[in-house]
């Protein structure tokens, strides 16, 4: 932490700083600029983590000079992770796909789904069970009903099962009949569920939340992490702007971003990231040229009739579509599906 | 609902769409521009809802025209909601003012700040004992002891008790020992906290959510009432903008657009909207002048000891100073403190 | 500056940004953190403002310490600038209140609208003549025809005149018939016209740009005081979020921001901060109480004929109710109108 | 336009709705909603855009059907534009890339950059001769003298040369030296400067604004287009958001969205959408296959001597690598460069 000093601040108050710094058990570096004392803190990065210096007389404002997480970052891993669900990896030139439905409505919509997203090479059924709805009026999807259609579903066809946890007293529940709990931008900084999935070894993939900067994102992350479960993978999905031609903005340089400051893998929704089903092959094509490891997108045989999300689901044929551009590019990339 | 048909549309797409509005048991009035033809749907607002039109052939856009919340705005209940805390009333000409530190870190400290905010005329001692932080690393708060702790305080000095809630397994025991439960701005869209809440009767303090627009804190809030719970509270405390020389960006302009929309009252949180104790003083000011039902204010006997947000905790003789501004705003108002 | 090097960086990356800093005619003091080394730059600011020191081998980021703009800011002087205009003087606990509708439309409207709000005491009539619209097919404003009878008006009323300047040949022509040059938000980093302003001794209401940070709103202000203009007071007018039930987010905590950061008067205009009628009345009272030096408010006799932002525009009667509670905050401000 | 009447609109209010709606010489339909009468206005779209109905008593709100822009919209032309500009031309499949130094500093620095990006593939050489800087202590450019070079260096070496006008009063000597006219970010809403450009012939190249919504934008390229100049190419260059990490947003979203909803080809500028040179290579590549016509990027022969924005310039070694992929991505798009 570097603590710039006010031009007029007093021997007496540059010595209250000086104290509190001995004080909290760590050290310290005077600089003398031309108008201005600057004081670098030096020591533990999670005692200086707690310092608080805005509030001393003299001092003009505090600058961070390190990120708080630690297990999550580059720094502290320099190769990529790999994560393995059950025997399909994500990360480290391992590309996965995720697609299915916004919500779980019928074993015969879930069914021809899967089946279709099978078919053109998705790994993973996505579909909510659980569903957080802006309105509580909206559809609230069906609960461990629908997490066990989408067990049974995703057995008969091949695929691995994700979705959405939003309450911590569900996690036993879907650890059950899920092989990867999605935590979502809505929950992306509900520290209780992160702690509590930190503590299991189920494979988490973590949505950036709505507003959340790449250095809030990484420190849920680190939440997660901390507890002792490392395998997390994260997903862009959009975040909020004041563009309103889409329903979110899709920030694809956080997979850049993502890919120097941590070893995680990182995927993109291009389906929530925009809200129309329309920009969804475009904005898959480009996620996969800046270096996503994977996808999330929403297919549904029938938009037109879906409970949630309709207007940014993909027909069948239309996935099919971007699977086969996505693999064109996936191999000047040098990755495998 | 209006649909907007493309320029383009079909007979075939536009009898797709009538059949849809039809099957789902709404009525529709077309309306033929100069170059497009527009639909309005007509009948149950609930039901209008769940219709997902975009993804049909031929439609251009669709425009919601009434919000989804009823309980709680003002279209539903004429009179401003007041609501009251064991005898402390918010709202209708009642206004409050909840101060105190930002974490509860041991009981001198707190009977030193309950002490300064009960002198200067605040009714609610507020404190963190469950603390969300945006790093694992962060000081989590004194828990359960830092509740009890609360409430010894609160009663010894004369004051109600307003904490955060985080984990929804720890209702029963915050609703032991709390007045009024606060959900922070990181919860504001935790649907599952909202609805247990909501199926209490505990008053409870919604803070607006970091990114969340109007409509959506009060589909929050309608989460809340829909449950049985009309002891809602609304909190303003700052949203996340591209300015970094504030913590936040306060929206005082809330506070008009929720009095026009909403029967509920509002209050606001100068200390967590700006981050800077600085400004704490004249958005006090500001907030009462649009017209706030009451504040919530950081104070701490010495923040620069503070384990959470000293930055922006103002000190007992500062409050005081804030107090004897907004008590003259208030009479100009013609509000009561 | 404070640049922070790598926890890998070489010792040659090390010497080559030393040498960078002395061949560029400015000193260094290095610091060595627990795993860091920080290098912090001392001289002169122009020179340190010149160097771009990301792009080195081994740097991980560069921190500014201090801001460029000199002229305009708090440190420079201490005392608050007090702007007089031909007698109407802003700043220092002097109020002005600009008032008048957006568009110039014809004398009959002008002069029904400069009376209405010369008899609630305004010092100064607002109104475009050149009008900078989104659509090329909006009403572009009367030009010169606009500018004489605004000169007109305001003589044979008692107000002085405040109108946009949106072409820089305009300039000549605009300070000839008014008292205050307006430099739109749009047009807050239209450079070459903060330049030209500045070569005159006109004063000038510089609005906050759309997007502008506080930082480089006052940069912008510093273009026209380098050129010798000091006569500049700032205006507020929100800025752009996601929210969209306002037209834009009035941000009064800029307010308060500058007054810090700067000696220069602000003032607000909450017509367009908002954009919606209704909110002019508490938002304005919420400007004073901040501490705004003085208000901009669009009032149109006839808001439902209006050309332009009738949306936005009192009509007389409202004015005076909020010219009236205005006044009381004023009091208890300790300013004077 | 859909005029949403309140729920409490009279029968007289609904009269002095309908009566504007006449006398502004268009035409309604009324339509009955379960709560709420909805007025659609029928008619020629520009005498729409003029309505103002939001301060009419008993109007709720009102809700824009169709965008103002005409001219560069898809519905008005289905099939791509394609730019010529004196032989090399951008859209419609044809790709082009414009790359050079952020500022013209010296005729070395620019024939070096020059010879190293047209050994790469691109055919424009970018450089500002007047630069917009933040404050007025920055390098602002060479003027006239840098204009020379340019010509001069591109006739060398076989580039057409693209240049920012920034002054109204420039645009006769830029047009002399420059092939194609640069409209950056902080004056896309300079309507003089959109008019006086749009009546010219020039190729014009118009950034979007800092915090411009897709809408505003087109809106200014129809600004241009009015005038009589239809040569427009459109730059995605970062939108302004909360997130720190990086300079801008990049959203290449805005390229799928203006292939939908306009003809006019649209070129992608990740250096200044990042403004960190290591995010230059994924995003050009994810820009390409998100669909994008061109790429603007920044290339120095030694960004750490330039005088603005090394930061996110490319050295030319890194240039070829990025250009090598982008070809690649081309092909599978289709595309030539």
């Amino acid at each position: 932490m570097i603590i710039v000093m006010k031009p007029e601040a007093t021997v007496e108050d540059l010595n209250a700083v000086k104290d509190k710094i001995k004080n909290s058990g760590l050290d310290y570096h005077l600089s003398q600029g031309s108008s201005r004392v600057i004081v670098g803190v030096i020591g533990d990065k999670k005692k200086i983590a707690t310092l608080q210096m805005n509030s001393f007389s003299g001092v003009e404002k505090t600058v961070s000079i390190t990120e708080k997480y630690k297990l999550v970052s580059r720094e502290f891993k320099k190769e990529d992770s790999v994560i393995d669900i059950d025997g399909v990896k994500i990360g480290g030139g391992h590309f996965a796909v995720m697609a299915g439905p916004c919500s779980v409505e019928s074993r015969e919509q879930l069914l021809e789904a899967a089946k279709a997203v099978k078919a053109c090479g998705a790994q993973f059924l996505r579909g909510g069970a659980f569903k957080p709805r802006t309105s509580p009026y909206d559809f609230q999807g069906l609960g461990v009903e629908g997490l066990k259609m989408m067990r049974s579903v995703a057995d008969e066809v091949g695929l691995k099962v994700v979705t959405e946890i939003v309450n911590i007293n569900d996690l036993d529940t879907i650890c059950q009949y899920a092989d990867m709990l999605q935590i979502g931008a809505r929950n992306m900084q509900n520290f209780q569920l992160l702690k509590d999935v930190g503590f299991t070894k189920k494979p988490v993939l973590l949505k950036r939340g709505l507003s959340a900067t790449i250095s809030e994102w990484l420190n849920a992350a680190e939440y997660i992490a901390s507890g002792g479960n490392y395998n997390i993978v994260l997903c862009e999905r959009g975040i909020r702007t004041y563009e309103t031609f889409t329903r979110n903005t899709l920030d694809l340089s956080a997979v850049a971003a993502v890919k120097e400051l941590s070893h995680l893998p990182i995927i993109v929704d291009p389906s929530h990231g925009t809200g129309r089903w329309q920009m969804v092959r475009p904005m898959a094509r480009a996620a996969v040229a800046a270096g996503a490891d994977g996808l999330m997108i929403e297919v549904h045989p029938h938009p037109e009739v879906a409970l949630s999300d309709g207007d940014q689901s993909l027909k069948p044929d239309n996935f099919k579509i971007v699977m086969d551009e996505v693999n064109q590019i996936l191999k000047l990339m040098g990755k495998t599906l």
